[in-house]
């Protein structure tokens, strides 16, 4: 599932590949003759879930147009430990120029969309619940964090700041109040646009609900308060959750009946997907 | 500790806010006054070694030059929960304009400060073993996260290919022996560089050693496999060591005598650290 | 309504002074001395809706920090022919250098604006009508333009293709039917959207109410057929109408009951307001 | 003729796609699968003169490397009401990814080439009076509208500020009176460039001549003013008529005598010219 | 004579900051505490003539806003040995970072105007005979080394191949003849720039002469060639002599009447300007 | 031996392609037709060493992705004048587009790989001392111009501030004496780095030695001391050379026993090699 256009991702790519090769590879230049050849295999080392290919794939391509990359796993599926994700073959001294430019993205792409297919995998089959991402993304990554998420089974919440409302306790004060606040956004956003409103209290929730916002963010809410919540507003908005969600808690949450569960960390700690990029010389060109 | 320059930090700073505010920021635009006034106050909700002060007060300022940031806690110093970090203070739309990013890098950053510091506190009192980072960075993020890991009392390894030579399997095999490799990488290199090589096995520690490596990385070497390579080699080289550092095992690494452990986990699997903006409305201006 | 924060109209201002004075300014390097200083008044030579204030202010800063800017009128105001909006104090260089792309900014804005107010005005007193931009923006220029509609009494559609759902013909051919393509889309977007239909006959309309699109797009219908769709589904869903929109057809457009008018011709064929800088000599520094 | 080389054109794409496509395409990733094909039609709805085929293509290209462009229609050529001017076959995603940006250049650029195109073929047959346009382009996209006014039949003035000198009021102010002027621009501009003057009035006319300025632009002359500077000042200099010039105007300014008619309206104010993409589906690759 | 606008050389200066400082300064960074302040003096070392001054200033304030520049000799100036042209004063740290990528800019920049100094000066007193650059510029510095070539003395020619006219051999080959190239080319370029045609024969220069081009390149003329074209066209073009125009050979040149002499080397081969920073500790702050 | 990624090199090449075609080119445009074709040859006017080359052939390809362009001679190879050393064919506009840019690159690096060379050609066959740039490169060409060294036979100092240590008399004064300093900067650099200091007597010479520098650089040593020099540090530590080192000095210097010799000159004052591109027209396509 393709999404991200050329160009875009060139820029991303060329960035980064600075940080490392500005001022060249001095041991590679040093030691590998321009006309060697090599195929290079990366190899997941856990288990995982792949995010991030087409990425991978640019960043050997920016180095070196003559690169071919060859992928075996596409995004969102999963890989046991040594299998072979990807294949490149071209000059040995631009597979290395690359490499680790290139497992740096899909380590850390991998590993958020593993991180949220062991969220996904704690509901009950069938369940309509969503684990959503959050804007607690990596500077200068959101959208290929987006992406992982949805890889791993996840939804994405509202892209930025300018594609939807969600309406927080400093809005609410500025207004002076849930309705106000709902009102004057209403008034503002595109017809295209939900409104929602983040509460943290059941009283919130009943001026929400009066509000009649179509989205309520349940924050930092206890068991019971949800419990609660979820019997007096079922069916008049769109609930959603926040705050302290673990992977142990999941169970829990998909048997009240909320639609949404968003979870930060899902983007902002996620641990590295491991893997490496085994290379094998083909001799000189 | 300030070293980023600033016309290099706008530049990062620029392209994280395009992705949450290049729309603009609906419920804000629709419900905050242009001329209310607030002041914010970011604070740590876990223990944490503070990292990225200076992107943090850059992010506000890249928004609107008329926010006015102070600092209470410098870079790589220590904060409990509920310590207050920063305050912002201007007009309110610009600091919930800025918010988000702000905290993303930050949280980013101290998540990488604080867990090189639990690596260094595992250190006996007074060692000079040193914590390293590695290339394995997030892709746009490597002067900051490298910055972290000194704040959180780490060391840096090579910043990128052409600042120093370390040399591998790859090379290694394409110079067809390690001898060779380093006279070469000796040969093209900078004299300001040291020579490192990696080897996994003890075998390839004597090539290194008899091919005059000023720096010798043992990579996934077992416990007893170390102390033999230390016994060998201590004094003759620099020894770094790589592969399977946990938490657990510094303790065992810091009496064997070796210089350097480096861990990629610093920078790419830090959780993130937890910090919230209190803002606090000053009425219009 | 201040909204796009610094940086970013930085981004765009230095672009467009680079189209005019990469290679510096031959006239008036070779005949205006570098310690004159002047003040220019920037003047409105027909009735207009300003827009673009702050972008006219940061070429000249762009240009010269020195340069002081003055407004006297505020975007979203009404000025006359005569009216002086913009005052700008400093090096005469300075402010010829910067002049033309200053004024073409605010221009093409203004124009924008007053075109959209011509729209609005047709609308009767109190008319809860929208009218709506389209994403027929020039390039380059869209957030600038979205809020000259603003600033005209306007109101924006979605941002960009992923900030909400609008499903058109070439989808709805792609699902098999209007039904499958609203689940589709439902199933994919943030749940902070809604989801909107276009559809351009009757029977595309009951398609789909059927499916339970949130906003419906009633593509180039003529009067008669406008009539019925309203009748049919007026509080089903929010009723948007595009598509040979002119001036003449507002006031009957307001009487029907639909909730949004969209007007491409507000974007991109808006005739250019009419400004001149007036400079004043005020001698050497 | 094609003249915008291909990389400073690439560079102005990817800014205009990042407006639309930064957060992807909720729409179509949720509808149309990834492996569907189709081919798109660029079909004229007005008559109309073409311009921008090569950036019309260039938007496709950096979306995907991978979609076809034909083109049926040079840039200059006239279209009639449903004419088609390009096709574009590939990746369904990508085609709908793309039209909206690729569109938004062609009606502009189109829009412009009509309009100038109206005002040449205002002119009798033979007539060696050229229309010329203005610096008052769009913000970014000079290039390119300066192209699509010669695509109309018109030529161009100096291209910015840097490529040759025109002596305006201001200027004379500065300098203490036209000869001093145009002695100082005449001593610091290159060699290659003419020394243009504006006046606008008959005694300002005869400084300029007395200044032997080699080209005088007659600024807001009433017709009977032009008609006594032409008497004065044919073959002594390139006279240029500029201010208040409406079509209606053009056969008038035709008889006199003078050489070059400026229109700010040509880019400033053309309206869009009308297109639309037909598109249909090839089914799956 | 500053005529580089603000923005524009902040985007030349960061890119030159980001080759020497995106990794920072270890050895700064290592021994100089973050609170110690300097005076810096940037030293002539032979004499010169100064260029550079803003481009200098930015610099450091592109690495720190905080710090303080005077300048001690304006642009254009000469400087003896021993000269102090600028002070900064501010943070050691920032001074030292940025001082390398400072005074590259300055040596250059006053290499280049220095040479054009002597070239200047080799020309008999009050002689109209003027020195001009060449495109044969730096990339990425054209507009400093123009600017610099002014700064001693000398003229410039067109800036870009945009901007005015100068036919060459291959457009003559192209067009069948110089006439026709001249036809064409007055038909196409804006009436503001003169046409100019390149000859390398008395024979060329007839043609040129038939063709009434206004200025005439004689390339590579002999001595006597030269004496003849003189006769044959002066006062009929303007003549540009160019190709091995030494500086022995400027006085011979200025006596023969041609209007201007083209020096290729006053940008491409000039030497280094030599200076040094000298700084001195103000203590901590 | 192309080092730099494809990648970077574009952003280069772009950026002064800007400079001289932004505006297009107005004659090639007049006169040659957009069909024709035509084989370019660069030939060398003077003897020179090639460099460059990947550059050269990018400048093309950004232009013109059609234009063919083969090499004769590869980096770092000898050229008499006369041989040629490029061939381009492709659309004959393309050509001339690009050739001003794509000389201007290769006559700068071929500058500095051919003096470099008459460096190198200085040493006494079989000589180890190593002829190395510095730091004083031209803003924004450094990797190229550090890579023309390596084509002329010399070798690189350190890349950027960030890649090594040079411990310079500013740092000395900050540490409060030669020991202090080394210290830090050995606590602070990565373990990869070895430490240099520059002193410029014999007496900060001892100093060094007694902090265990591991390189040591000479500055401005007169002939006397540098034997001097060489008979107290030889074997203790690389001795690098700078100061005053012209073409005639070293043949002493290879006398010396000193390993390195450091000459700014190589890139800031070697004169450019002479091109010319030979443009045959092969008719229209």
């Amino acid at each position: 599932m393709t999404l991200l256009i050329d160009a875009l991702l060139d820029e991303l790519v060329v960035r980064a590949l600075a940080e490392d090769l500005a001022a060249g590879d001095l041991t590679t230049e040093a030691i590998v003759g321009p006309d060697e050849r090599a195929i290079g295999r990366a190899i997941a080392h856990t288990a995982l879930v792949v995010s991030g290919g087409d990425v991978f794939a640019r960043v050997f391509h920016a180095v070196d147009r003559g690169v071919r990359v060859e992928r075996f796993k596409a995004d969102g599926a999963r890989a046991e430990p040594g299998d072979v994700l990807f294949a490149v073959e071209g000059s040995t001294r631009s597979i290395l120029f690359a490499e680790r430019t290139a497992l740096n993205y899909i380590q850390r792409l991998s590993g958020v969309a593993t991180l949220t297919r062991r969220f996904v995998d704690a509901l009950p089959q069938g369940s309509a619940l969503r684990i959503v991402d959050t804007r607690k993304t990596t500077p200068g990554l959101r959208a290929l964090e987006r992406r992982a998420v949805r890889d791993g089974g996840g939804f994405n919440h509202r892209n930025d700041l300018g594609s939807a409302v969600l309406i927080k306790d400093n809005h609410v004060a500025a207004a002076g109040g849930v309705r106000a606040a709902v009102e004057r956004a209403r008034q503002y956003a595109p017809h295209t646009s939900r409104i929602e409103v983040e509460v943290d209290t059941l009283a919130g929730l009943e001026e929400a609900l009066a509000a009649a916002a179509e989205v309520i963010l349940l924050d930092n809410f206890g068991d019971r308060e949800l419990e609660a919540a979820v019997l007096r507003a079922k069916g008049k908005a769109i609930l959603e959750v926040s705050g302290n969600v673990t992977l142990e808690r999941i169970p829990f949450l998909s048997t009240l009946g909320v639609d949404v569960v968003s979870v930060g960390a899902l983007t902002h700690s996620a641990p590295s997907a491991d893997f490496g990029l085994d290379i094998q010389p083909l001799g000189s060109a």
